[in-house]
């Protein structure tokens, strides 16, 4: 395996208040410059909630972290890469438990306020002495500067070619709230769950409730309509931490309908983040598919679209071949009339009435060469829902890279 | 594209009675040296039965020929490649009639007794043209040697490196039968369907009602168990014909039987053909899944498998990545017990009971290597269901063949 690194995205977002963070390489990759070792810490104790993959195959870090959340009182996420701790039976559960005791004995808080997150190789035990080293390590290091940011979302990224990063800032009940996310995937990245890792911190005061259920609204429109290959992953996981440390007391009504859309937008960002850096990537696939009957019938089909491999290796090949697009979106298993089906790519109309559209091919191909994203646009003509989804391309590095990665 | 031809694997199985073939080159495709038209006549009205794509989006010639099948009285089958005459409309049908009639002329035999298949770009119109004058030419050296067989074949190729035939002889009521198969397809091979075209003619004598009964299920259990890279076409089509001419009545009972048992026998050697020659494969996959409460469940968690990306460049590799499998298994939508699931690769024990299984990883890679054909197998323990699917690894090559294979 070789990956290409290319450099963080700037500008690095602020931490909200009140959190502080980094990462460090603890022998869990190879390479001694990759970090494999991170650490999320609240000084107050915060509110935490999660979404997790919904394979039935989870890893003990997922099965972990279910049972804790919705809940308070939590103080820091220990992250690994380099090793999924899944498949691991009992004595992955033993090693979960392990690592957020080392975090809670490092940071000196209570052992139930600490949450972790594993990724890597599947099916191989956690090596608990070099975790725990770098706990040690890590935690001497914690910070609020753009290199604490960096080095610990890199400590999460396994094939990622750079951080995957967000910010935005809203007003709530009178005061500026900040808001943080990082993300890690680039392969075994499907729809179905909340994609790979996600951390997203507040400084913003939240129920319990409340941060479950728009953390779980978020993901259902942004972490859940992307796809690198289709594959959903043992790990998924997606935490959000709000301290409070902005003051005030929990959001409600405007402020709290303030932070959804913040969140969104965070969750958002870091989706399309991860399918630009799919696995061997060229182009970003966004499909808008629209005039659904409802919101999962056009995810459906936005997802059959995405996932193609004909389709994805068209567009890496810039080819306007819409007969791909259409055929896959008549077998994605939702029932349409394909008379009434619309398909543009990059805005040019290629098919209506069931039939080939005149179009000129030659500069819908330079379109595609022209841009990393390319905008497959699916009118469906049977109802108000719609959908936005990410994916990527399917290159020959995809294949390198996979061939590759042995276990 | 650029496609490497390999030899047509020997022996070529021999025509049933009473059915002659051809095929010629006519324009369709750019290089001469490929046959692109074909005709398979019957000199008895046979019988005939036809499984097609579950596609919304289909073909004019599956809507044709839909509406004829099961019934008797047919003579021939029209088929051409380089053109799927799909998403072509009202036109479109038009056109899949012309061809029908230019054939019925040709051979002097009744319109209705015609059926057509195409297969190709989608979204282009016939070139009914090329498409007359090549059946004039292809009825003028209907033969029934290898040449000729052949020749029909390779008529209906599209990527495909080889012809795929099949055939197998059968006793039933005393008489000795035969059955012939061939078919295409090497991409845009997914489930759910019958597989790409396929066209199998017996001398058997059966009624309108048996063969498309038998079809069906020969199909169900080999068509529908294979999968290059899970889109599924709007031209699949199988069709069969029975012309009766080894003598005597419809078969009724074990005649019946042993015809159906053939049937079965030669859909899956065209079955597993098409897997083999999946674009850019360097391995088949077979993917033995048992212990499943339902067929469907067992069928679901193959294709996952069959399908995933991730397993399939894994296979490339010749790496025993059994996370990947396994994780497949656990996001296919089938419920079962991770505990429970045993993998074995190759015939060697890779997990149980949720655990990694010590397991020499060096031996099991040269297993991959050293054959064309790896095994994956799953034992799920719910029920008693079972399925054998196929499919192919994903290599740069498909990815190659795919992003240069233009509209």
């Amino acid at each position: 395996m070789s990956i290409t690194e290319t450099p963080v995205r700037l500008p690095i977002p602020p931490l909200p208040k009140g959190f502080r963070v980094a990462g460090a390489h603890a022998g869990l990759k190879r390479n001694p410059t990759r970090e494999d070792i991170s650490l999320v810490v609240s000084d107050l104790p915060a509110t935490a909630a999660g979404v997790y993959t919904t394979n039935l195959v989870f890893a003990a870090p997922v099965a972990f972290d279910r049972a804790r959340t919705p809940g308070t009182g939590f103080r820091a996420v220990a992250i690994n890469s380099g090793n999924a701790n899944a498949c691991t039976g009992a004595r992955g559960l033993d090693d979960a438990a392990a690592m957020a005791s080392a975090a809670a004995a490092s940071l000196a808080v209570p052992e139930a306020g600490v949450l972790v997150l594993s990724t890597g190789i599947i099916g191989e035990f956690l090596p608990l002495g070099k975790i725990k080293a770098g706990i040690e390590i890590v935690a001497g290091r914690l910070g609020t500067d753009a290199d604490a940011v960096v080095t610990a979302a890199r400590g999460m990224m396994t094939t990622d070619t750079r951080p995957k990063l967000s910010g935005s800032s809203f007003q709530a009940a009178g005061v500026a709230h900040t808001l943080f996310g990082m993300a890690k995937g680039a392969a075994m990245v499907g729809p179905r769950m909340a994609t790979m890792l996600g951390v997203i911190l507040t400084d913003a005061a939240l129920a319990p409730a409340d941060a479950q259920r728009l953390l779980g609204e978020a993901t259902e429109q942004t972490f859940n309509c992307v796809s690198v290959d289709g594959h959903t992953s043992t790990n998924d996981t997606v935490l959000l931490l709000a301290n409070g440390a902005a003051g005030g007391t929990p959001l409600t009504g405007k402020g709290l309908e303030a932070f959804g859309q913040a969140l969104v937008d965070a969750c958002e960002a870091l989706a399309r983040e991860i399918a630009d850096d799919g696995e061997g990537a060229t182009h970003v696939l966004r499909v808008e598919v629209s005039g659904c009957r409802t919101r999962d019938d056009a995810r459906q089909i936005a997802r059959t679209v995405a996932d193609s491999p004909l389709v994805k290796t068209a567009i890496h090949g810039a080819d306007p071949n819409w007969g791909r697009i259409v055929s896959a979106a008549g077998y994605s298993g939702v029932a349409f009339d394909p008379d009434k089906l619309v398909l543009r790519l990059n805005g040019t109309l290629l098919f209506e009435h069931g039939q080939p559209v005149p179009f000129d091919a030659d500069r819908v191909s330079e379109s595609i060469k022209a841009a990393r994203e390319t905008l497959i646009e699916l009118a469906v003509h049977a109802g108000p829902a719609s959908i936005r989804f990410y994916s990527s391309d399917l290159t020959a590095e995809y294949v390198h890279l996979n061939a590759d990665y042995h276990t």
